[in-house]
């Protein structure tokens, strides 16, 4: 076999079972290792955003890394936004990226970049390959450092994909996970043995379904509330699953709601920081004289730590010093009349079916979603956690595609699914079940609220060109058409909600072009 | 005034006429400060990959900089692969980064990337402003440094823009072209005294009009033949211009076309290497033997060079050993019956009118085309130097901002098209007048070429989902009409025709699907 061939075995021996590509001449030996390959799927994007957008998607729904087959260094920097979104999420991603033989690298051709140098502002791990025979151990190094959580990205010069090769399946020496650190355990079991009023703030996977249940015995065992990142990269929820609040998106609000505790128990999260820097000059949304405690920090199994930290609360003589405050909400009601974004979400609280996927980059259309759907059937939703706009649409392709069997709803702003609108040929041309929500407000509206926030009452002919969508306004219905996407456009709630409720029951996928 | 403020006057003071923005909150000061600017116009981009290559459009049409607004890490990622071809094409852009505020920045905030690492890979020179005083030279040196046909990229925290500033309109430090080396003219002089079969080949500035008339002169004191590189960023062509031939783009072609000459000036250009590196081993087009000489290497003004060489070239006694071949290429007829790829190129350079700009990026469509092109009225042709595809769309806008008065002919491939589809956004919000062929081969032909080429027959299903576009089919027309640009398609040369003639007619943008 050839290094292309070896390479794609060893993926697919190390569990990679798809394959986002868009590929040039480089990446033709490895596009046909795949052709010739049982076991891998292979999807096209037709932009490597959309290619990695939904390797995000399929790595926040599966766990496991699918595979990103990208032309050099160009076609890296294309996806570099959303695998931003995907480092952020502490998504798993596998990336080969094709590079010049290693002859011809030197001679500077037009292509050339620094792909490595591109690399490393998202990517863990980074390698380019310097051995055919070391293409198998490469793979397997790549998809267990991608496990851990992060993208690992292997750069293979096309000289390499081509030389013989006798391949195999190694076991990786690179390790998804360090070893847990008791004294952070530890730590964490004092924080709640000293402190009343405290908060467990959760982050990846600890707010996977797995994670949510330790959470919710710990909370059991100590009274604490549960928190999420603002933008999680995904969260179980519903019927079933503790109830987890959100900290909110501006900095002011956020210190407000995390104010009142005494400790705060960090599990797979950062600590929170204010999204920008406002003038007023707030960066960390805790105070210093908060205690803080963290599990799961570098590479170490925060579910593993959550475990043990659990072994201990139960030997511990401490009961628990709160009440749970046990949300119940309400299902929502349906609304009528003429759309706005309360009843968008309201809407689609109403009708959302059980076991959806919620794709969320509704931006400031989708903000009081949250809130309406915790009491809902189970469901999971995923959101923009590096802040890189037009994840959704891409998302939303790797979502349908590793779990077939539920709908995908896409919740997305105008001006973030343009940046990724040829997304909807991949959804059209897979079939796959996604109802796209496109809230048309026709405005980066988030800028026209954070001139307002800085006091700009009325901006000028350019600063309205800068942020309006308008002149001419964008035809959703066309454009999803163009790709092969059947859509339609609704002023009101009734209409949306026929129009989801077709979505739903429709195979394929379906785009609903809200205006607002 | 502010920072911005200040950023803005120096920008305009340094000659900045135009701004391709897509902004977000880390840049609303220098919105806002571009929004009280006269003389400097406002153009959204609906991604960044289209602000970028609309500045590398402008850039190469003007011969000085556009500003490109963009959006932190990710925004500037989005818009990399454009200037790297901007970068190959030596196109002159200056392109301002908004950037967390400097109290902030250390707090990692989701939105964080490594901006420089990501700049370092296409400009030849950034900055992250240091102090909001300097924020007028910094700029300044920025401008100089683009000016030399480079990239220049300036990262601006937020607390610097709104920072009290004095401004000031400051002569750069920077220089935008070093010194010509006396001793490598004098050995391009020599090299045409030592050898009687001689090329020049000419790149980047060499090829506008200024370079091409040093370059007649020089061909009239020498006898040698002028070239051009394969993919040049610009070059002016047609009637009262040198003929230039290009190099052809699979590297047998472009060994064979250039293995004749004993002596090689290259002027402006870079040693022609291979596009990709088969395996057979081409790397270098010209051999060991073959003499080299080279004129504007480095930063060196290649047009003050080449006036030198002419001097010396008058004053010494040699002949010119060969006759001028005179092209003399007849105005091309119309074909007529259904289209490929030969009779859409021969239609347009039937009906181009004089002055048309052709931004050239129908890659397997549009390889006849220059060939049948040198002998028509003046017109200008850019092309994909640096080989990302997505440039043509976006470099069109840029074209049409530079040239209001020339007609914009956007020859375009569906796959390359794709890349930044919402350039018809701004084509039609701006209402410039480009006419878009859009030649609809439903495949990434070039890779199918390829695969021939290795040998690869009949490739299996996935190689086909990965090379081809159909499956839904793209619907060029309803997407133009979604973004606001009126289409039809087309499938015969007259119907092509009539087309062409309706888009050069109309102001405004037009696109024609041309079905292959």
């Amino acid at each position: 076999m050839n290094g292309a061939q070896a390479l794609i075995e060893s993926a697919i021996s190390q569990g990679i079972e798809i394959c986002f590509a868009n590929a040039g001449t480089t990446e033709l030996p490895i596009v046909m290792a795949i052709d010739k390959a049982a076991g891998i799927k292979a999807v096209l994007g037709l932009f490597e955003g959309v290619c990695t957008g939904a390797a995000d998607g399929y790595g926040r729904l599966s766990g496991k890394p699918a595979m990103n087959l990208l032309h050099l260094g160009p076609g890296f920097a294309n996806g570099i936004a959303n695998l931003h979104n995907a480092r952020r999420a502490g998504t798993p991603v596998f990336n080969v990226i094709g590079e010049h033989a290693t002859w011809h690298r030197g001679s500077d051709p037009p292509l050339a970049m620094d792909i490595e140098g591109l690399s490393a502002t998202v990517s863990s791990w980074t390698r380019t390959n310097s051995s055919p025979s070391d293409l198998p151990l490469d793979v397997a190094n790549a998809v267990s450092i991608a496990l851990g959580g992060r993208i690992a990205s292997l750069i293979v010069p096309h000289d390499h994909q081509l030389a013989l090769c006798k391949g195999g399946r190694p076991k990786p020496v690179e390790r998804c996970f360090d070893t847990v650190d008791e004294s952070e355990v530890k730590k964490a079991a004092e924080l709640f043995m000293r402190h009343d009023r405290t908060a467990m703030l959760l982050g990846q996977r600890a707010l996977r379904k797995e994670g949510l249940m330790y959470a919710a015995e710990i909370q059991d065992l100590t009274g604490c509330n549960l928190l999420a990142e603002t933008f999680p990269g995904i969260i179980e929820r519903g019927a079933g699953l503790p109830d987890i609040g959100r900290i909110p998106y501006f900095p002011e609000h956020a210190v407000s709601r995390l104010s009142g505790y005494e400790g705060i128990l960090l599990a797979g999260a950062r600590e929170p920081m204010a999204f920008f820097g406002y003038p007023g000059g707030i960066s960390r949304i805790l105070r210093e004289d908060q205690a803080k405690a963290f599990l799961g920090t570098g590479r170490q199994d925060v579910l593993e730590a959550m475990g043990l930290l659990i072994d201990i609360l139960k030997s511990s003589k401490k009961k628990r010093q709160q009440e749970r405050k046990a949300d119940a909400p309400g299902h929502p009601g349906m609304p009528d009349g003429d759309l706005d974004p309360v009843k968008v979400c309201q809407t689609l609280a109403a009708l959302q079916p059980e076991g959806a996927i919620i794709v969320e980059e509704g931006l400031t259309t989708s903000m009081g979603y949250y809130s309406l759907t915790a009491g809902l059937a189970p469901h999971t939703i995923l959101s923009i956690s590096g802040g890189a706009i037009g994840y959704g649409m891409p998302c939303a392709i790797g979502a349908a595609l590793a779990c077939p069997d539920r709908p995908v709803i896409s919740f997305q702003a105008d001006g973030s699914a343009m940046y990724t609108v040829q997304a909807l040929w991949t959804q059209a041309r897979e079939g796959i079940n996604i109802t796209t929500l496109l809230c048309a407000n026709r405005a980066y509206k988030i800028l026209k609220m954070e001139l307002e926030r800085a006091g700009i009452k009325s901006p000028g002919i350019k600063a309205r060109a800068l942020t309006d969508l308008i002149g001419p306004d964008i035809d959703w219905v066309k454009i999803a058409g163009g790709f092969g996407v059947p859509a339609v456009s609704v002023t009101t709630a009734q209409e949306l909600a026929r129009a989801i409720n077709r979505g739903l029951l429709e195979p394929g996928p379906f785009l609903i072009e809200i205006v607002l």
